[in-house]
């Protein structure tokens, strides 16, 4: 313990001695993500997840932490706590156990719930989103632990199981539990790097609005031969309400949709053009209006969007059955920035679907504000330094996650600033089939947060 | 045999003891209807159909029939024959053993392969469509042979297994089997009755096209954060492509499709004015465009139709999943007038489907030829009159039937006048949860067909 917390020393000598040990663990590290990736947990399919958080609950105990699994009306929120003084600062890490739906499966090279490593990648539901990811905060804290015998922060951590189903309790478990989650900044480990993986610090998320339209225009599905063309078909009229929502150019034809977009700040624009990108899938399956890689990144990044995740409606199966669907339904996903309110668009699509089809129902399943930490927080700073340090690389700083955390709950909530600084490979795959995690970038991650931990002392 | 077949006494006469027989017999029969509604034969699902066509063949025997079960390289058809006399006319009868599929099956009153009865009709898939209906011509035969020894006609009988699926394998197996098959005319017994339980005469059917349509444009599913607004999206590109297909006033859109429909015949024309029609569903569920029972009637037995009945893309399970789908399919089914060929149709759908999308993939998986006898032939006269005795009411004669069945084997392939009579109720459900027939008709049938043998008795 001699030689710690020294603030006459910098903080950097001081993740030695951990990431000796985090280098030493690889192989134990390694079969530790394996377990956890084989343990179901896709929040979806509305299982009790309340097994699986108890393994975590034990995990995060194995590593030094206080630990208890509290309910949350849904998925419970596996709690995490290491105060070592009042004196310190407090990092409130965030994390998500729960997993995406594996369908389809047979797009899978290999059982989602079987990991296994191929070409230095472990594949599995999970591996990268999440559990890989807050996986490595843990064994940041264990190898510190095991070197120091104590933290050089003060750490809470939350771990939930609903992040996949739009987090619908978190807000308000958040709001009621602020007691317990008292920190100086908000720190969440998921997505990817950059491309080419170069880390990176994300200051926001986009928002998320899920809707579920459903349209039933007959009592029963009809024979086609005596009633084709002459009744109504649910299939094809919800079909032309999808097509209804953007115009011939790809646009959002919703009206008002884009209103309440803040314009980004200069930084954020300026942050963004300064992102070397290549495309990360091939451009022939990018829509034409995308002119370059960066293009796609400021879309992605700072404007809204509007996707179809689902449509499904009459026989879908095998060979043929001549019915007139008398129900249809589709899933509407909605990328959501600031100021954009979720309840405000999804009033707005409500409003216009309606107007092409009045008998349409419109249900909000999942509503996710945006969030957004300035650029020039000085946690941006502090964290992008540990970043460096642990990457041996400056880290690419975005304005947004393309994709949602519900990091409002910190930035809003709480009113914390907040930093996302993700673990994942580019190509990870998550929410698809074969999704994996790169093993690198996951012992990568642990040595990220033990830098993170010491560039925090004070 | 003393009174039989005497040319001197009326038909009509020597219907009475088979009557009586049928009335005596209505619970064995509706026995009998149970016990093949009970053996499921859902050809779309591909199951093997073979034990289902050898109890058939077995029921035919019970019936007074030579049978056989003759492979397809499909579902095999069940063959009947009693040949009485070369110098006595013969009828070809047609039907089909197999059945639609159930689902939704959560929609069905009742299991749909344990019939019950219930207000005077046995509901379960397949008892109008088709299995009450051949099953009538069946035990009329039984009833006409134990009350004569004989029948007044020769008959040849065939019960296919593929017509739910478009009797992929009946054309060739007709041409190849003409020699079975030689026959004065061809009868069908399939469909509905008028809505106000009056009997029709059909002197034709409807062909039906059946489209497959799918749509890759990605290798894989994708995040709809990281991507969503950039990369292609195939339930989006699909709907648009299905809502291209018909205007904004409701016609199909599609250039050339009604190029080779034929004009109506003036008697065609005024057999469906003539038809007392009222709506046969909710008027609410009509479009606003058919403006009359009589539109409706007018639309469905003279004019082609294009319907989709079915959609498929991305995640239509609960809750939700926030992907790009990657791939959609559709399944259209079109359904044809003379002169329309649906290889014809087929090819300016797929050009006008690639128009829009050229990604688009269009499979055939049923092309049914339409088919028609002129309502003056002798044939669809001497039936009626059959009918007639039967129903004690005169028949009202369509031109077609606006379903499809595969008719044009008797009316192209082996060039035989071909009249449909159907027994089913107007409410029968057929394709759709709790199908059933009315019991009253089933029985009617029987006794139908006993008449009809007679009519056609020198």
């Amino acid at each position: 313990m001699a030689d710690y917390p020294d603030a006459n020393n910098p903080w950097r000598g001081r993740c030695r001695i951990p990431f000796e040990r985090l280098d030493r663990e690889r192989a134990a590290a390694e079969r530790t993500l394996a377990k956890i990736v084989s343990q179901p947990a896709v929040s979806a399919k509305g299982d009790d997840l309340g097994p699986v958080a108890e393994r975590l609950a034990r995990l995060m105990r194995d590593c030094g932490l206080e630990s208890a699994v509290l309910p949350t009306g849904g998925a419970p929120i596996v709690f995490g706590k290491r105060k070592e003084s009042d004196r310190l600062p407090t990092i409130l890490v965030y994390g998500h156990y729960d997993v995406q739906p594996v369908e389809p499966l047979s797009a899978w090279s290999s059982d989602p719930f079987t990991p296994v490593i191929r070409d230095g990648r472990m594949y599995g539901r999970g591996t990268a989103d999440n559990k890989g990811q807050h996986l490595a905060q843990l064994l940041a804290m264990k190898a510190v632990l095991e070197a120091y015998g104590r933290l050089p922060v003060n750490v809470v951590m939350i771990v939930e199981g609903e992040e996949e189903i739009g987090s619908p309790n978190l807000e308000r478990w958040v709001a009621e539990h602020a007691h317990l989650l008292r920190a100086d900044f908000a720190y969440t480990s998921d997505g990817a790097v950059h491309p080419s993986g170069r880390p990176v610090v994300l200051c926001g998320s986009r928002g998320l609005l899920y809707l579920e339209l459903t349209l039933r225009v007959a009592s029963a599905d009809r024979h086609s031969g005596n009633f084709g063309g002459v009744s109504r078909n649910a299939a094809l009229e919800l079909a032309r309400v999808i097509g209804s929502l953007w115009g011939d150019d790809g646009e959002i034809a919703v009206p008002g949709f884009c209103d309440a977009v803040a314009e980004p700040a200069d930084e954020e624009r300026a942050a963004v053009a300064a992102l070397p990108l290549t495309w990360p899938i091939p451009a022939s399956e990018m829509l034409p209006r995308v002119d370059s890689p960066s293009d796609w990144f400021g879309r992605v990044l700072l404007r809204p969007n509007l996707n179809v995740s689902g449509l499904g409606s009459g026989w879908t199966g095998p060979s043929m059955k001549t019915v007139i669907p008398a129900t249809a339904t589709a899933k509407l996903d909605v990328r959501l920035v600031p100021d954009q309110d979720p309840h405000d668009v999804a009033r707005l699509i409500t409003e216009w679907v309606r107007a092409q089809a009045p008998d349409v129902e419109v249900d909000v399943i999942s509503a996710v504000k945006p969030s957004r930490t300035p650029l020039d927080s000085p946690v941006v700073e502090r964290v992008s330094q540990a970043v460096e340090f642990a990457w041996e690389h400056p880290p690419l700083v975005y304005p947004s996650l393309a994709g949602t955390v519900p990091d409002f709950v910190f930035t809003s909530t709480l009113a914390l600033p907040s930093v996302i600084v993700p673990y994942g490979n580019a190509d990870q795959a998550n929410h698809a089939p074969d999704e994996n995690m790169l093993l690198d970038f996951f012992h990568k991650g642990a040595r990220t947060f033990v830098s993170v931990l010491h560039a925090f002392a004070p």
